[in-house]
C-alpha cells in the first residue's frame, strides 16, 4: 500500500535553558534551546518527525516557514518522493518565489531541513531501519541520486561521488560490526561553558575522565585572562595526553583571532572552533594558515553545501562540523560528507541543542561506514542536555555513542514533553514567565 | 522636541506581475513583485518607511520577521538611534536568540533592512533632506560611526574609510552640481526579459535608443540557441558602439558558465551578471579569470558585507551590484560602497522590483559624491515598473536618474496602492485570484 502524506503539523517547543545558563558562550549568553517540531501524518502506521533547532525568540518564524514549505508535500506519496530524492530536494528548495528569501540559507532553509528530515525519518521507519542503516544499505548509485549537485560540480561530480562510495562497499559490514562493538567516538562540551565556577569545571573534567571521555572542549573569546585561567584549569585536570579543543563562537575578526590564539597556543588546543564569522571563507583560510598546527573547525552555522564547498576548496577548515538541521536535511548533508572525504577533511558533526545529538550519530555512522571508512581524527559532539524528551534518546558508553537500532532518525519526542514545553501556552511557560 | 517611535505597522503588498510575465528570467519564471511595507509612526510630523522586496509567496514570513525586529525600536527616540547608528545596527542584528536564524542573511536580514531603512527615511525627513543629502552632508567621522566594522577589518578599517571619505570632502559640491545637471547614469533592463517576442525586443531597443539609453541588458541562460538569437537581435538593433550586458540569474555551475559565455563572447557583452550561485565566491573568481575581458557582475542576492568583502578580496566580481533591501539597510550598504572603492570595483546597484530604483538612486549619488568621486564605468539599473505607486517616484531623463530632491528615502507609497494591492484582502487579489 502506498504511504500518502495527509497532513503536516508544526509545533513551537521551547526549553527555558537560559534560566540556568546552560549553553552560554561568548556570542550566545542566554539561549532557550528550542525546536520547530514537525510531524508528517500519513494514511499508514508511521509518522515522520523532523526539527529545526532554534534558540528561543524567532522560533515562531521558523514554524511559519515550515508550514509554508511543508505544504508542498501534502497529498504526495512517500514512494513518489523517495523514488527520486534528489529531484524532491531540488523541487522543495527551488520554488520560484520563495527562493528569493534564501536561497538555501536562513529561516527558509532551517524550515526545509525540518521537513526534509521528517521525510527521511518516515522513510526509515517505513523500512524498519534506523536512518544510518537505510543509508548504508543503499548502493552508490542510489545514494548519489539523493543529492542535488547544482553548484558543486567544480568540487565533486556524481561520478566522483560514486567512486568514493564504491570503494567503501566491500568492507561496510566489517565497519558496522566494529562500530556496534566500540561505539562512535564522541567528545563532550559539558565542562567548558562560560558561566560555570572553577569547582564545577574541575568536577566536570574529573567526572568526564572517569566516564571515559578523552576530548574536552572549552568556550573562549569573552575575556583573555579568564580564558587562560580556565584553559589552565582544564589542562591541569585532564593532563597532557587527553585532547583539548577551544570554541570562540564567532567573536573575533581575522587579525584578532590570530593574535588571541597566539596566547592560547601553549595549552595545545587541537582546534579553534568558529574563530570568526561563519560566512568568512577567506578569513578562516587566513587564520588556518597563521595558527597551524592548531586546526580550524567550523560548520554549525555554515549555511549550505556551497559555503562548505568553498571552505574545503580554500583549505579554510581542518575539521568539518556539519549540522543536521542548518543545511537542508539529509540530502545536503550527504553532499557535504562526500566533499569532505574528497578534500581529506574529517567530519566532526555539531551536537547539542535539542535533538542534534540524536540526529548526528546516524550521520557519523554513515560517514564511517560508507564514505570515509575511518574513525581516526573524527569525534562527534555530545552535550548532555534534554535527551530525556526523546522516545529513543542517544546513548553514550565510555565516551562513545552507542549505535542506535530503533527505526527512524531518532527524533520523535514524548507527547508529554511537547505539551509541557509548548510555547507560549505550555505549563512551563505559564508558571515561570 | 524629541521624536519618539510609538508604533510600527507592517503590511503585505503584492502586485500580480506574473500575469504578464514582467520580470521573467531563467530562474524566476513567474514573480509577483511584492513588498513588506513598514511604517514607523512617531509622536512628530513624520513617518518613516522601508520595504523588504519579495517575489510573492513567503512575503508573509518577511512581514512577521519585520514585526519581530521592529519591536526592538518601539518606545525609543530617533535621537537615541541616530546618535550612534553603528551601535543601533549592531544591536538590531545581534539579538542573542534571533542571531541563530541568520546571522545577517535570509528572511531575518531582509526584515532588518526594511526596519533600518525606515529609520533612515524618518531621519532624512526629520532633517528635511533627501537621503543622499543627509549622507553627503555628514563628515567622514559621522559616516564611519554609522558602520559596524565587525568581520570586515581585514579589508577596511575605520581609519582607512575615513581616509577615503576625507579625500572626497573638498570637491563634493562640484559633483553634486554636476549630477544635478546631467543626472545619474543608468541602464535599462526593460528590453531583455525572457518571454518577449522578437518584435517587442526590437521595438524596445529602438525606443530605448531614442530615449537616450546607451546600455542594454539581456537575460540569458535558459537556451543557448535562443540566447544567441536574442543577443544578435539586440546587438543589431543597438549597433556596435552601445553597451550590451548579459544576466544569467544563477542558472549555471562554474564550468557551464565558462563554456556558455565562450559562445556569447562574440556579442561583446560588458558583463555577465550572476553566472552561478550568489554564495560562490571562489566560483565567481574562477569564472572571472576564465572569461576576461568580459566582466562578472553580482550582488542582488549577495547576503551581507562579509560575502561582498570576499568577492572583492578574491577579484571575483568586476561590478558590485549592491541591493538596497537585501543587505541590512543603509548602514551595511555604506560599508560595501567603501570596500568597493578600496578594491577599485565600480558599484552598479541592482534596481527593479518594487521600490528598488527609488532607493538606489540615493546610494549611487552618495557613492559618486562622497566615495568614488566618479561616474565612470558606473551605471545604475532602471526598470520601468510599478513607479506609479510611490509618492516621489524616481525620474529618468535621457538615460539618467534625475537627482531626487524630496525629503527622505523616496519609498513612501500611495495609500490607495497599499489598499488595492494588500494581500490577500486587497481588491486586486479578490478579483483575479
Amino acid at each position: 500500500m502506498s504511504v500518502k502524506i495527509e497532513e503536516i503539523s508544526v509545533r513551537d517547543i521551547r526549553f527555558p535553558t537560559s534560566r540556568e545558563r546552560h549553553g552560554s558562550d561568548a556570542m550566545n549568553p542566554d539561549p532557550d534551546y528550542s525546536a520547530v517540531y514537525v510531524t508528517i501524518h500519513t494514511n499508514g502506521n508511521h509518522t515522520g518527525n523532523g526539527i529545526a533547532f532554534t534558540l528561543g525568540r524567532g522560533t515562531e518564524l521558523c514554524a511559519a516557514a515550515a508550514e509554508r514549505v511543508g505544504a508542498f508535500i501534502v497529498g504526495q506519496t512517500l514512494e513518489l518522493l523517495t523514488a527520486d530524492m534528489g529531484k524532491f530536494w531540488r523541487t522543495i528548495t527551488s520554488d520560484s518565489q520563495l527562493r528569493w528569501l534564501g536561497p538555501d540559507k536562513g529561516i527558509i532553509h532551517l524550515a526545509t531541513a525540518a521537513i526534509v528530515n521528517a521525510v527521511w525519518d518516515l522513510w526509515a521507519k517505513t523500512e524498519h531501519k534506523p536512518l544510518w542503516k537505510l543509508l548504508t544499505d543503499m548502493s552508490p548509485k542510489e545514494l548519489v541520486r539523493c543529492i542535488d549537485f547544482r553548484y558543486i560540480t567544480d568540487a565533486i561530480t556524481p561520478d566522483q561521488a560514486i567512486e568514493i562510495l564504491a570503494a567503501a562497499e566491500p568492507t561496510k559490514p566489517e565497519r558496522i560490526a566494529r562500530l556496534r562493538e566500540t561505539g562512535v567516538p564522541a567528545y563532550t562540551t559539558s565542562a567548558g561553558w562560560l558561566g560555570y565556577s572553577d569547582e564545577k569545571i574541575q568536577h566536570l573534567c574529573t567526572d568526564g575522565i572517569e566516564n571515559g571521555w578523552a576530548h574536552f572542549k572549552v568556550k573562549v573569546g569573552a575575556n583573555l585572562e579568564q580564558d587562560i585561567h580556565r584553559l589552565q584549569l582544564v589542562r591541569d585536570a585532564i593532563g597532557p595526553d587527553l585532547t583539548l579543543m577551544t570554541d570562540a563562537n564567532q567573536v573575533w575578526d581575522v587579525a584578532e583571532a590570530i593574535e588571541y590564539m597566539g596566547h592560547l597556543a601553549r595549552f595545545e588546543p587541537w582546534w579553534i572552533e568558529e574563530p570568526t564569522s561563519p560566512d568568512d571563507i577567506l578569513g578562516h583560510a587566513a587564520i588556518s594558515k597563521a595558527i597551524a598546527p592548531i586546526g580550524v573547525a567550523s560548520g554549525e552555522m555554515c549555511q549550505n553545501r556551497i559555503l562548505f564547498k568553498q571552505f574545503l576548496q580554500a583549505s579554510a577548515i581542518q575539521f568539518c562540523q556539519i549540522d543536521s538541521c542548518r543545511v537542508g536535511g539529509v540530502n545536503e548533508v550527504l553532499a557535504i560528507i562526500l566533499m569532505a572525504k574528497k578534500f581529506g577533511v574529517p567530519v566532526c558533526p555539531h551536537g547539542g541543542g535539542v535533538g542534534l545529538c540524536e540526529h548526528i550519530q546516524h550521520l557519523s555512522i554513515f560517514d564511517a561506514v560508507s564514505v570515509s571508512q575511518s574513525i581516526d581524527d573524527r569525534v562527534t559532539e555530545y552535550v548532555d542536555h534534554l535527551h530525556e524528551h526523546f522516545l529513543y534518546p542517544c546513548k553514550i558508553d565510555n565516551g562513545a555513542y552507542v549505535v542506535p537500532e530503533a527505526p527512524g532518525y531518532s527524533i520523535e519526542m514524548h507527547e508529554a514533553s511537547l505539551e509541557d514545553y509548548s510555547f507560549p501556552d505550555g505549563p512551563v511557560w505559564q508558571d515561570n514567565q
